[in-house]
């Protein structure tokens, strides 16, 4: 395993990051990776700036930083003008922003199929805002989390520069259509723009997909687990530590102008594989039952394979193969699955 | 030339258009292109309802229709709910309708990139209206005119399957954005988005581009014309009467799914060669004095080269060159200019 990258410090920054402490602005940092992107911007020595509206963040994600003088927690709503001006703009004024991460979203794909109204406002409005203030406030970098979602079905392996783009739930729609606003952003006036097109990624505080869905039906039923879709859904995954380590990387070293880059390992991992890893790690043996559908849900993109030779230019490649990471994530959740029944 | 295909009727459509008379939707009906697909629609004897706010669209390119009953006309805007529940509404429970045609958008590149709620709010969110309409209303087919300017700059021909889509202006990026949620519809409940990227159009009732802007200046200086850009921008031109053939034979022959198709010429003209024919065709000789810039304005693309071979593999090809209907359209030009001359 590598060092952990994320307690290096900030020797990694130079260009980035001077002596005085720079200022990060974080959208969505009481997300699943918002918030662990708010613990490495301050383990680096970053004043932070968080936004949330909690509709998705969880206050709990963000506890352990209460009493840090360098960060602050602001509630508001960026998928409105109406929702972020006021507080957010009065601190916006006293600081000097270097880089706006744009995490707030919808992170439930299946909720936005159901209403489209969901990504629209909580994906697609809140990048409008984002890119609003990175005018009015001057800030150079915009460093937005994109999706494998953009690509839609394709057998072809994914990437950046090859089409055809044909994303089937509005969550990718989303998504693309925020890509598009940040291109155009960078057509006249904004420094930097990246599109970090991230694959599935696992390990604490995740509120979505099947290490969120699975550990739930089995403290129900320990003896029998009904898995959404046949289980030969098959895609990359990373544990949510080194999707940091790659934000970070990625604002560090991309390039100005407008950029697109897929984060993923070089391998896949099936469902089935992970129902395994799972349930061996928990230690137990379910009777496992499959859907008879390809995909778990409307929306569902069940396999994807990514290229990310654009990343690995740059000087980073994923340490970890998808079953690392999954398996990573069962021990952070058979340390919690055991927590738990300890305190029972 | 070939046939005016306006003008055969309706023996080219005969799985979409029965016996009885279909009804057709379409948005942004008083504008440019959205007033001559009208007038085509209504040849081949659709009913049709128009919408429009006005904003960009002009009563005038309508007037002839005045009287007409198979044409139904409701002011309406499109960029809220509250824009267009109500009086469309009723007239939508009344009426089985064929094909939205989405026309309705913002057409000025540059007025898109002063102010980015301008291609947001007419481009993108009449876009989502759209589809909430033809969700409620159980159209089955979308038709969508986006636009070359999804693609941004590249030295690439453009063909449908490549990216990178890179836009540079907000007009790109909502028609981009625009797609995208199309392209999501597709992937749960509609039954056909065809995305239609448009070329630079010209012909009658135009709004915007060189044969638009050059003939104004030409009226308050006959003797001296200033043109924006250093006139090397190359591009395909096509007339909004061939753009309507290619609108309607798409309708006609796309596949049911999600499909994107570039529509265009096989070659494009540069501004100098469009000013050596509009001076030519208006008998003027005016003393031309071309800007620095390899482009008019920010947002703009200075080049761009299509490939149009998936719309010639459904069988449809244009039929004149991009000096043709740039000539074409100095004529009309020419004679609306010796009729505002006689009546001064």
């Amino acid at each position: 395993m590598a060092p952990d990258f994320l307690h290096r410090g900030s020797d990694l920054h130079p260009v980035s990051h001077p002596d005085h402490a720079a200022t990060s602005l974080v959208t969505g940092a009481a997300g699943f990776i918002g918030s662990h992107l708010v613990d490495a911007l301050l383990d680096r020595g970053d004043r932070v700036i968080g936004v949330d509206n909690f509709v998705r963040g969880q206050r709990e994600n963000l506890a352990h930083l209460s009493g840090c003088e360098r960060f602050h927690l602001i509630e508001a709503d960026l998928s409105s003008e109406e929702g972020w001006r006021g507080p957010l703009t009065s601190l916006l004024e006293e600081e000097m922003v270097h880089s706006l991460w744009h995490l707030a979203a919808n992170s439930d794909v299946a909720a936005g199929v159901a209403d489209s109204d969901v990504d629209l406002r909580q994906t697609f409005l809140t990048t409008i805002s984002a890119l609003r203030i990175a005018r009015e406030f001057q800030i150079g970098s915009v460093l937005f989390t994109s999706s494998s979602a953009v690509y839609g079905e394709s057998d072809r392996e994914l990437d950046e520069d090859s089409g055809p783009l044909c994303p089937i739930s509005n969550y990718g729609a989303m998504k693309l259509a925020s890509e598009a606003a940040l291109s155009a952003a960078c057509g006249s006036w904004l420094q930097r723009g990246v599109a970090m097109r991230l694959p599935n990624v696992v390990g604490s505080r995740c509120t979505h997909g099947v290490l969120f869905d699975l550990p739930k039906r089995l403290a129900k039923d320990p003896e029998r687990l009904e898995v959404l879709g046949d289980g030969y859904q098959r895609k990359p995954y990373m544990h949510v530590r080194r999707i940091v380590e790659a934000l970070l990387f990625l604002e560090d070293r991309a390039p100005a102008g407008f950029g697109r880059f897929n984060i993923g390992p070089e391998d896949e991992i099936t469902v089935r594989d992970i129902v395994s890893l799972l349930t061996g790690t928990l230690g137990l043996s379910p009777e496992v039952h499959y859907g008879g559908a390809d995909r778990g849900w409307v929306g569902d993109v069940p396999h994807y394979r990514y290229r990310t030779g654009r990343l690995r230019s740059l000087g980073w490649r994923a340490q970890e193969k998808s079953a690392e990471a999954v398996g990573t994530a069962c021990m952070e959740l058979a340390q919690n699955w055991k927590d738990s029944r300890c305190s029972q």
